[in-house]
């Protein structure tokens, strides 16, 4: 069961309560009365707990968990042990999400403005808005209704944001425009200059970084992460895209929709994202290349080259996931046939 | 067009005039008092905008661009469609760098000191320093003439901050000595401990870090970077240095003169980098080395060990540039003529 | 000598005193009255200071060292030069690291709350706590006797931080329980929402975060570093576990005692590390792995599988370090011996 003391609780609830509001079917004879109390793995849940199973792998887990209510597809209903409550979803983990969102509701924004918040001349804020302590709103800046502000964050002149946004605390944002549902976590930089420089041996001349970054809506924005805003045109975040912590967004860069970028990845200057890319962990893409929609780059890849939609790739120089596979293979079973100690680099 | 929500404007501006201020030659038949708009690129640029062409690889788009004037190399002048106005220089992109910053320039520090702000005493301010709502400026701290300290920034005691710098919202700055004209993003933190241990199975006990971060005049670090003060000496930022977001700066590193550190590379305690040493995104350099004047560090890079001045490396372990690339080129070779799915690792 | 605008001294102190308060012996002869001014390098140290030796590499910077004081293991008390006193100890650095705090304490918590701070309505401070300008501190959260919140940092709803804990300005802690003990150094993440969908074509769907972050005694963290709250446990940091700068650290993830996690890498959701883990900079973990105590990950390194305890791995795909450095020497051998020009892979 979640801390109370940090989340929000808006149970018990019902079996068919759930079964309505996540898109659930009850498995026949399951009782819609019956009320639950919250969510859990299949391995901690007790008897007033909802779980699930989305992978096979947790079948084991499945047949001796303690949970009173399960979510799982139906294809493994006949998996589960006697006494447990089925429910059942084609998308059991989206169901799962759905329900553990049911039980602790994510609070509203709180409507009201700190005493401590500073709000410039010409900035304009909707209904509900909630700005913390110490935030800045500057001047003619737009913030859409049900959007909160968190503590201590800095939202530049002229920047807009959408409705409904989640904005951490000790973030910063300036030459943004952000759509709706856009949630940003703590300690964010958002339209801070590029990394643009007229290099050579007299110095490295800045360039005037001129342009803005523009975010579609639902896209979520880890701790700490970094997007540039663009030198003559925009930074281009795609609806729904989501990334992780630590992820850096050069200037120029267009992600288009669905893109999941996770933890220290980057991606630098004029790179060009199709829709749904995947790109994994401390990955790097290096600039002015173009990514299909569908490509999928492995956790540490270096990517020189362009990549065609749908190709996965990984290895640096990237290549091919599969001839990226067989390449580690092929070392290996080269250093193991060699004459060993005498091969071997003494660092 | 920058768009005036986020950029001051100080246009028009005859050719005349940009070629005075931006050190360009107007080529023959240019009218010195057409007026312009502003900036963009050869593909976006309207007839009263001005353009650049820096490298021959866009020599297509200039063929085709409708901007009325366009800054070149005197080499490829005759490229050009007829009626547009040529601004000629040896180096483009810079003249294009100083005639974006005439149109846009950047707003002087406000001078004024933000009612939210907290001044301790004994700091001393300089002439015309701008400081933020929610900022901190620590104990006989020193800030220089012309300079701002952004929104929630905190300086902490005995800082020395030069003139003209542009400090952002939401930085750390402690212990540390900051020359002219350097100009530090949102949420840089420069002066905190480093990572110094002496470790054991007892436990690891904090060396005390008693250096300080000394940054050079005209230095730039992108968002979220971490520069740590010295153990027992200082770290050391040359003048002119270039430093990218989510970049890491360990105790102890020196930096030369006009050193490029792209993009969350990282920088391992006690090495020495020369003069103008470029080291590419997320590349890795192990501590107590030393790199030559000049040499470059390719992206994603490993190095563990001193790199001779005016050495490429690239790889991990990195070794010199060419052999990197051989050895990527052998590998690929071998594993194609390898029997294929058989050498496949199954990860 | 310790910069006196940024460093507390408490010196000078005799040489009887340094060896009764950092467990030291000194040498025969050596005049326990001896007053001492502060702590250098062997390089550095004048007549009136503290060095140390820890590492023979060193040797020759001891015989030519003008420092009045050095702090050796006795087994090379003969190799120093002669006029230098010497304080003897089986662990130098450890003994360097007592002594030198000793002439530089950190300064305990001021005991004041500022007036620009917010306190939520129940929060709790204990005796001696600090709270800078801009801090906010929840509702409901209790900070422990002597422990300090810097400017600007964000403490959220129902946090608990223990005792003499030291939380740097510009700080964000929601959803966490912290120990005693523990430093927090600027711009650090605790306890955001880690990076949980339910993933399709249709978009990705957030799965609540319904854990916390639990931080045991005496961790510290360093710069700009990320830790996400659990899913539907906990995220742990194992008591006496030392993580540098922008590291991140996903949901789920547990690290057991004294684990050693180097500047920008990163540990994937929901793997697991056993006691004294060292996992060197820039390297990555995949998620869900379980990593033995003891083991080690060389610096750069991706691991995709559990490794035993006690074992070194490196490379990417990480494998047993020897094996490792075996895999780069043959692939060079390979590509020297191979026909050179004709095989470069030209990017």
């Amino acid at each position: 069961m979640a801390d109370p003391r940090f989340f929000a609780y808006a149970g018990p609830l019902s079996l068919g309560r759930l079964a309505e509001s996540a898109t659930l079917d009850l498995a026949p004879g399951v009782n819609p009365h019956r009320l639950m109390n919250g969510v859990a793995t299949l391995a901690d849940a007790g008897p007033e707990d909802v779980t699930f199973l989305d992978n096979r792998r947790y079948l084991g887990d499945l047949r001796v968990t303690r949970a009173g209510a399960c979510i799982l597809h139906p294809s493994v209903m006949d998996r589960a042990p006697p006494g447990i409550d089925l429910l059942l979803s084609p998308e059991p983990y989206r169901a799962f999400a759905r329900v553990a969102a049911l039980f602790h509701p994510e609070p509203a924004a709180l409507g009201t403005v700190d005493a401590r918040a500073t709000i410039a001349p010409g900035a304009r804020l909707g209904a509900g808005v909630e700005v913390g302590p110490g935030a800045v709103i500057g001047a003619n800046a737009a913030i859409g209704d049900g959007t909160s502000i968190g503590a201590n964050s800095v939202v530049g002149p002229g920047v807009e944001i959408g409705r409904l946004c989640r904005v951490g605390p000790n973030v910063t944002i300036s030459h943004a425009l952000i759509g709706d549902g856009v949630r940003i976590l703590p300690g964010v930089r958002i339209g801070q200059d590029g990394f643009g420089y007229a290099m050579g041996p007299a110095g490295h001349l800045k360039v005037p970084q001129l342009g803005r970054v523009r975010i579609g809506d639902g896209v979520e924005i880890g701790a700490n992460t970094t997007i540039d805003r663009g030198t003559l045109g925009d930074t281009i975040i795609g609806p729904g895209c989501v990334i992780d912590n630590l992820v850096q967004i050069a200037h120029n860069v267009r992600l288009g929709r669905g893109c999941v970028i996770v933890g220290q990845a980057g991606i630098s200057g004029s790179t060009h994202l199709g829709d749904f890319v995947v790109v994994a962990g401390q990955a790097g893409l290096a600039g002015h290349l173009r990514i299909g929609s569908g490509a999928q780059v492995a956790a540490k890849s270096g990517v020189h080259r362009n990549i065609p939609a749908g190709e996965s790739v990984g290895g640096f120089p990237a290549v091919p996931i599969r001839e990226f596979r067989r390449m580690a293979g092929t070392l290996r079973r080269l250093a193991r046939s060699s004459s060993g100690a005498a091969d071997e680099e003494r660092e």
